[in-house]
C-alpha cells in the first residue's frame, strides 16, 4: 500500500481524517442519537414482504423519481407537521446528508458560500467543503440559542448563498423559534445582490422530538425555504439511510439537476414504504423517548450538571473544565461501559436518550464519575 | 410552484434537464442495458432472509465501512478477475456513479480537470460538472477505438487530473486493450508537474461481458490506476445500486475523506451480500447474454447493418443518416413496441441484449423498419 500523501488528492484533504463517531463495542451506546427501540416484529415482516417484491424486479432500475415513496412522505408530513404538502414538493435521498449535499451542489459550490451557526451539525460544514462551497461560521449565544440581531447582521455582512438553521440543533438540542427563522429568511432574501434570495435550509432531523410544532408551514409562500428531515431518528431507521426535504416544487426540480440518476435503490424505497405504514407505532416510541429525554434533563440538573434546553432525542450536559475536562469525563464514562459523544464543544458532552434501563445506567455512571473526579481533585 | 429560474441555482445549471433515459411503458425495453433475467427464486428468498436480519437492527447505523461486503466483493474479484485483491483495496457505494463521484471529489473538483474519450458513458462528464471538475473531451477513431498516439498527445497537452477509460465502452461496446491502458497510464503519470501522476479510472461496468479478461491485474504496482465495477449488469441488480472499485488501498483511504458517513444502507449491504452468495448462477446468465449479444451482432450484420465490435451486453448499430436518421429509426422501432437507446451518437443506436425472445422481437422490428424506411425513401 502506498501512502495517501503520494496520491494526487486535493490539497485541502491532505492530513484530514474521515468523519464519524468511534464505533466501539460498549454495553450502553448513547453516542450517535440512534433510536434505542428495534423495529416491531410486524414491521420487520412487512419489510421482508416489500423487499421480496422489489427483489423480483431487481434486474430493472428502480423508480428514478421515487414517486410512491415521495407521496408517502408527503402524506406523513401533511398529517403530522401541520401543513399539507404534495409529492412534487418532497424529495428523498440516501440520508439527509445526501439531500443536503444535493442542495449544496445545486445552490452552493465553487465561488459560493454557506453559513451555519456553530456549534451545530458538523456535517453541514463538511458537506460544504466536499462540494467546494465556502464555509462561514455564525455566532450563537452563551445558552446556544441564535441571537437574531447578530445573525441578521452576519447574513447582511457575509452575503452567503445558503443559510443552515438546525432545529432542534445538534449537538446542543436547542430549538429555534419561528420568529428567528422568519428574521433570518428575510435577511437571506436581501443578502444577495443578483435578485435571488439565498437558500435557507431548516434542518429538522430531530423535529419529531421537539416540544414545539414543526416549522414546515413556513415554506408556504417562501420559495427558498427548505425543510430537511430524516427517517433515521423518529422512524428508528438509522440503518436505512433515508432523508427527505419539503419545499417549493421548484427546489425539487433543482436538486434533480444534480442528483445521481437512480440514486435511491429499490430495496431502500421498499423498506421506507413499509416503515411509513407503521408510522403510528413508531411515533409511540418517540413519545416514550421524549419523556425519557425530559427525565435525563431533570435528573442531570438534580445532580448539579448544567443541561442545555433540549428538544431533541439527546441532551447536552456539562459544564466541565474546558475541552480537557469534557474529554476526561467522556473517558471516565466509557470506563463505566457508557459511550456518549464528545462533539468538540469545550466543557460539554452529548448523550442520546436510550431505553429507561440504558438511561439509568448512564445516570448512575455520571454519579459515580462525578464522585471519582471530585475525590481526585480533593486529593 | 415557482419557476426554477427564479431560484438561486448555479448559473451552469440554468436551462439544463435531469439526466436519464425515457422510462416508457413498452413491451420490449432494451434501452438501459439492464439484465433481462430476474433474480432466481432462491436468491430472492435469501435476500428476504438477510434483509430481515438487517431490519431487526435497523435502528442502528449500518456498518460505516461495509467491511463484510467489501470482503465479499474482494473475494469475487480475486476469483473471477485474474488478480488477488483484499478488502482494504475495495470500496463500495450506491452505484458506480457514486463511486465515480467520490473519486472526482477527492481527485478532481474546482480548478482540476477530467478527460474522457467520447462518445463514452455520458455520466463521466456530468459527474465532473456536478463536482466542479472541468471536462476535457478526447478523440476516438472512426471505429470507436482509442487511438493511442492521439490519446497520449491529448494527455500530454491537456494535463488532466483524472483520465476516464471505459472498457467495454458505453455506448459503443468497444473494449480497450491492455496496451492502451498502459500507454495512457504512463502518459498520465507524466502529465502533472507537481510530482503526482493523474488518476486513471478504468470503468469496467460491463467487464464481465467481455471476450477479454479483466484488466484488474494492471492495478498491481500502479497506485493511481482505479478499476470501477457494478452489480447492476452482471449480477442482474440494477435496482440495488451497488458499485465498487478496486485499487491501491491508499485510494480507498482517499475516498473515505469525501464519502458521506454511513452512505451505504444496511438493507443494501444485506442484499448485495445475498447476491454474492449466488455468483455462479448469475454468471451463468452472463454467459447466455454473451451468446445473445454475439447473435445480435451477427444477425444485424447479416441484414446489412453496420455494427461496432461489442464486448458488452449491448450492441451499437447503424449506420443511419446522421442524428435525424438514427432518431427516425428509434421512433420507428418504438412504434413496433421496442425501446432502444438514442445516445446522441449521430447515425447510431444502442440495443441491450435481452432474452432470446426479446432479441427476436427486436430483430424482426429492425427488419420491418428497414423495409418501411426503404419504401418511404423509394417513393
Amino acid at each position: 500500500m502506498n501512502d495517501i500523501d503520494s496520491l494526487p488528492i486535493r490539497d485541502e484533504l491532505r492530513g484530514k481524517s474521515p468523519y464519524g463517531a468511534p464505533q466501539l463495542d460498549v454495553p450502553v451506546r448513547l453516542n450517535t442519537n440512534e433510536n434505542p427501540y428495534p423495529l416491531p416484529d410486524p414491521l420487520v415482516e412487512r419489510i421482508a414482504q416489500r423487499v421480496t417484491e422489489a427483489a423480483r424486479d431487481l434486474n430493472r432500475y428502480p423508480d428514478r423519481d421515487a414517486v410512491e415513496l415521495r407521496a408517502g412522505l408527503a402524506h406523513y408530513l401533511s398529517r403530522t407537521a401541520g401543513h399539507p404538502v404534495t409529492r412534487e414538493q418532497v424529495w428523498a435521498a440516501n440520508g439527509s446528508n445526501e439531500v443536503l449535499q444535493q442542495l449544496l451542489q445545486a445552490f452552493g459550490g465553487p465561488g459560493r458560500t454557506a453559513l451555519g451557526f456553530e456549534p451545530s451539525y458538523s456535517m453541514h460544514a463538511l458537506l460544504a467543503r466536499g462540494t467546494g462551497t465556502g464555509w462561514l461560521s455564525g455566532p450563537r449565544n452563551e445558552d446556544f440559542t441564535i441571537d437574531i440581531d447578530a445573525a441578521v447582521r452576519t447574513i447582511a455582512e457575509q452575503r452567503p448563498d445558503i443559510v443552515f438553521i438546525c432545529s432542534p440543533n445538534n449537538p446542543t438540542g436547542t430549538a429555534v423559534t419561528e420568529e428567528t427563522v422568519l428574521a433570518l429568511y428575510e435577511a437571506a432574501q436581501a443578502a444577495r445582490s443578483d435578485g435571488h434570495g439565498a437558500l435557507v435550509v431548516l434542518d429538522e432531523a430531530y423535529g419529531e422530538f421537539s416540544h414545539h410544532p414543526s416549522l414546515l408551514p413556513l415554506i408556504e409562500g417562501r420559495p427558498t425555504l427548505v425543510l430537511s428531515r430524516t427517517m433515521s431518528k423518529a422512524f428508528g431507521a438509522a440503518g436505512l439511510r433515508l432523508g427527505y426535504l419539503a419545499a417549493d416544487a421548484a427546489v425539487v426540480d433543482a436538486v434533480q439537476l444534480v442528483r445521481l440518476p437512480y440514486h435511491l435503490s429499490a430495496v431502500t424505497q421498499a423498506t421506507a414504504l413499509a416503515a411509513l405504514e407503521h408510522t403510528d407505532t413508531l411515533l409511540g416510541y418517540v413519545e416514550q423517548l421524549k419523556a425519557e429525554r425530559d427525565r435525563l434533563v431533570d435528573e442531570l440538573r438534580a445532580m448539579g450538571c448544567q443541561v442545555t434546553e433540549s428538544d431533541a432525542n439527546f441532551v447536552q450536559f456539562g459544564r466541565f473544565d474546558g475541552a480537557a475536562g469534557s474529554h476526561a469525563v467522556w473517558e471516565a464514562l466509557l470506563a463505566h461501559g457508557v459511550l456518549v459523544r464528545d462533539n468538540g464543544v469545550p466543557g460539554w458532552l452529548r448523550v442520546s436518550a436510550g431505553t429507561p434501563e440504558e438511561n439509568d445506567t448512564f445516570l448512575d455512571a455520571v454519579r459515580a464519575v462525578t464522585k471519582e473526579l471530585k475525590e481526585k481533585s480533593d486529593t
